[in-house]
This record gives structure tokens, sequence and C-alpha cells, in this order.
């Protein structure tokens, strides 16, 4: 029998780490939870998991900045990404109606995700905790019968949750980027590519990086500049790209190379699909 | 007597963007605290305030990106911008020592931001708030005398309380940057802007852009794409630029503005100096 890939994941299991987790890896996986983004990366570079999966960009709330510097950091090769449509259920212990509810508690994000939804109760009390899926796990431990959670439908099946309504968030095609991290990695047949790079605060340093990318005919899907602490007349900047032949991204590479200081390839990997439901 | 401009800030009293304020107006202003950054926008809407303060960005947290997302829909000029450096102190009651402290209160940011001296403590339970300046205030309103709040100078003036432990954030160089914003504003001898245009996922389009800049001698201080939510083929880039010639700036942009989608004139401003101490 094959050794089932061990995954960390930020969060508790059910959490929608764990969820991209699934996605990625399809496959068995067993999943190790780790409070913290920080213990996210500790975890992987102690052998302890096989991979991380990590959360990089919401399409509500934005980048996830300080995940930039860990990946900076820890000098981790980024293998693949999954792009997760974010869905928010509504749930409770089996049982229980919609008018015994008296607090709704979850993730901050989360509760700013379904506002909408929250403003037309009323009489209900809000409660923030630390996950989504802890708050599902607390409804279901503390026998909590008048507590619903915000969370995902995997933790409503995980810890045996009723669906009291579904699909509460406000913007219905909200999603999160989630990187897939190992320790070293080479992806065969990849089609896309995070670098990190640093240009002078001066006129066009940036402009000639990017004309190096078009006339190679490679896409830019995501550009940042990032404030480099304590230099404030120099910028680390973060792209996304994307070619259709290996050859022409091989080239600009080396002709970027020669254009910005500090050049890293934070990983090559096939790119996610983002698919609405 | 001069009537005072009336200064929407996002917080209590004595929070940053109080500081930020005061940097900005240097003389004397009156400030109508709002509880969210929507409030802040609504004041400012309503009337209620002349100018509104609004955090835009962290040189550790980076974007506030849902900030972005209120400049569009509100429409209001940015007229100026602030960078502040950001310093912690450890506050509590005249006459308490360290001692006797058992639980120390912030924001979560403010907590993270003085992990460092947070870790060498030991016995401490810390406690997360809405606000420093709410925490400042809680101790002194409430005779806390074993807890220590973490805020700014201005908070320990304001609320009379003593500086326990002096700059105990771990990174001495951070800064937020705050935006000025006015129902409508021009600025005289404005020398930045900060402009949002949307450009399809293709090879070279936003490059092609920026090369219009390049060649203008404008000079990029910022860029950030920001995915549009339901559309994942298009994206909206976010730029802040800087001219010696206020001529190349309008050339630049007649020219842009052909190049790209939906541009926007967020504000013209004079740029904010970053002044370490």
């Amino acid at each position: 029998m094959k050794r089932k890939k061990k995954i960390a994941i930020q969060g508790l299991v059910a959490s929608f780490h764990e969820v991209a987790a699934w996605t990625y890896f399809k496959d068995a996986i067993s999943v190790v939870e780790c409070l913290t983004f920080h213990g996210l990366c500790e975890c992987l570079k102690k052998e302890q998991a096989d991979y991380a999966v990590m959360a990089i960009e919401n399409s509500i709330a934005g980048s996830i900045l300080p995940n930039y510097f860990l990946l900076q950091e820890y000098h981790f090769s980024i293998v693949g990404e999954v792009y997760l449509p974010i869905h928010m259920q509504l749930l409770a212990l089996p049982g229980v109606t919609m008018k015994e509810i008296k607090t709704i508690e979850s993730h901050p994000m989360a509760i700013r995700q379904c506002s909408d939804y929250l403003h037309r109760l009323k009489g209900v009390e809000i409660r923030e905790s630390d996950d989504t899926a802890l708050s599902a796990k607390r409804v279901k431990e503390l026998g909590l019968r008048t507590t619903a959670a915000i969370a995902n439908e995997l933790a409503a099946k995980r810890y045996g949750l009723n669906i009291l309504e579904k699909r509460i968030e406000t913007h219905k095609k909200n999603f999160t980027r989630f990187l897939i991290l190992a320790r070293k990695g080479i992806v065969a047949d990849s089609n896309k590519a995070s670098l990190s790079f640093e240009v002078r605060n001066e006129v066009g340093s940036l402009a000639d990086a990017l004309m190096t990318f078009k006339e190679a005919n490679i896409n830019l899907t995501k550009i940042q500049s990032i404030p480099i602490i304590g230099k404030p007349s120099e910028y680390s900047i973060h792209v996304d790209v994307e070619w259709k032949k290996r050859k022409n991204y091989d080239e600009a590479v080396q002709r970027v190379l020669r254009q910005v200081k500090n050049l890293n390839i934070l990983g090559e990997y096939k790119k996610g699909k983002i698919e609405y439901n």
C-alpha cells in the first residue's frame, strides 16, 4: 500500500485549506493541522509534512502580504496553485431550526463575507472566532443548540452538522487562491511561474522588465509592488507570468535577470483554473 | 475666529489616524471618530466632515484592499498623503510597575507588530481589542491596574497614562501610509497622482501603459493588480506616479487613456515624505 502524502494546512480539519488540499491532490492524503502560517512553514521545513497549502490572496480581501514574506524567508518551491470558490453555509446541530438561533459565530473574514445576510437577521448576536472550522467544531462538541457557525460544506460533514441556510455569502464569485509548497520541487510541463525581484525607484525600471516579458509573448497575471522596509527608494516586485512556449519564458528570465536585482524564482507550476459553480 | 476644519478619522481619538490628521493639517482641527472605514466614507459623503483620513497601506501588512474598493465606490478625491512611522509604547496607569502587569491588550495588528517583545515576557496574558486607543482608554476609565495597553504616545497623553516601555515594535522602520480625502478637491502644485485602470489579461497590455509613463519621464512608486470579481480574464491596476514636470504627466495620461479601459484619476496631490526617527 502506498504511503499517504502528508499535507500541512493552516487551520483545523474542514477549513478552506483542507478543501484546497483535497482539490489539488485528489487522492488519499493525511492532513497536518497548523495553527499559524508561520507554524505551517516550520512544519514543512522540519519534514513533518511533504507539502504545505498556503492561502496567498483573495479576490475581495487582496494579497496576504505576510505570506509573501514567509515565501521569501523559507525559500520553498511553489509547485502548484488552487483557486477555490468561497461559499459559506450556516451550520447548526441536527434538528435545530432557524428560530432557535441566538448566536452566530465564525472567523471575522467569513462574517464580513456574509454581511448582507447577517444584516437582514434581527436579534442574533454575532461572535468572532479564530477559524470557520473551529466554530463548527465548537457547536458540535459543546452541543450548542442556540449557536450556528458560518463554515463550509466539508465542516458540516466532518462535524456532523446540519446546513440551516445555503450559500449565504454576499459575493457569489469570490475566490481564494492557495499555493502548494514543497521543500524542493520541479514540476514537469509547467506553464506558470511566480517571480520576485527588486527595482530601483527610478523612471522606467519596471517598464523595461515588463517589456521584456511582452516581447517574449509572456502574459502577466499578477503584479504587486512591496515596499522594502527601511529602504524607501527601492521596492520589491512580485509577478505571476504564464507562457505557451517554455523557451520564450526561459529567454525572458535570462534577459530580465540583467535588468533587475535579486531575481528569485519562487516556483514554476501548472496554472490552476477558476471554476465558479 | 477661523472655523476649525472637521476631520473624520477611523477609530478613536489618539489612534494612529488622529496622529496622521495632525501631521498633515498641522493647524487646529476637530476630529470626528468613525467606527469603520465604511462609516468614515459615509461621514465625508454626508458632509459631517471636511476631510477624511484613511489608512491605505502598511510596509509590513501591505495594502488595505477593501479601502481601494471604497475609494472607487465613493469617488472622493485624494488631496494628500501622510507616511507615519509606527512606534508602539506599552502604557499603564501612573504608578504601576512592570511586575504588576498580568494582561496586555491591543489591536491584533499592534500585537503582531510587537511579537518579539511579547515573546520575551512570561506569564502575561495577551488580549485583542478593536483599537489601540480603545485599549488605552479602557485601562484609564476602568482603572485597570494589572493591564497594560499597546498604543502610541498620543494615547498616553490623551488618556493620562504612563509609558512603561518605549518603542516595543519589532520592525523599527515600519510605516503606514494614510490618504487625505475630500469630496472634491484640486491641489495646486501637485507632483503625485493615484490612478486606476483596467487592462485585458493579454500579453503586453500593462507593459504598453507603463512604457508610456516611462517615455514621459514619469516615475511609478506603486503598482498593484486587483482581480475583478467574476471576471477572471480582466484585472484592475492601481498605480501611483510622480513627476517633475506637470506637462509630462498630462501628456502621459492622455496617451494612457487610449491604451486602457475605465481610467480613473483618484487624486492628484503633493507627495508625502517618509521620515524615520
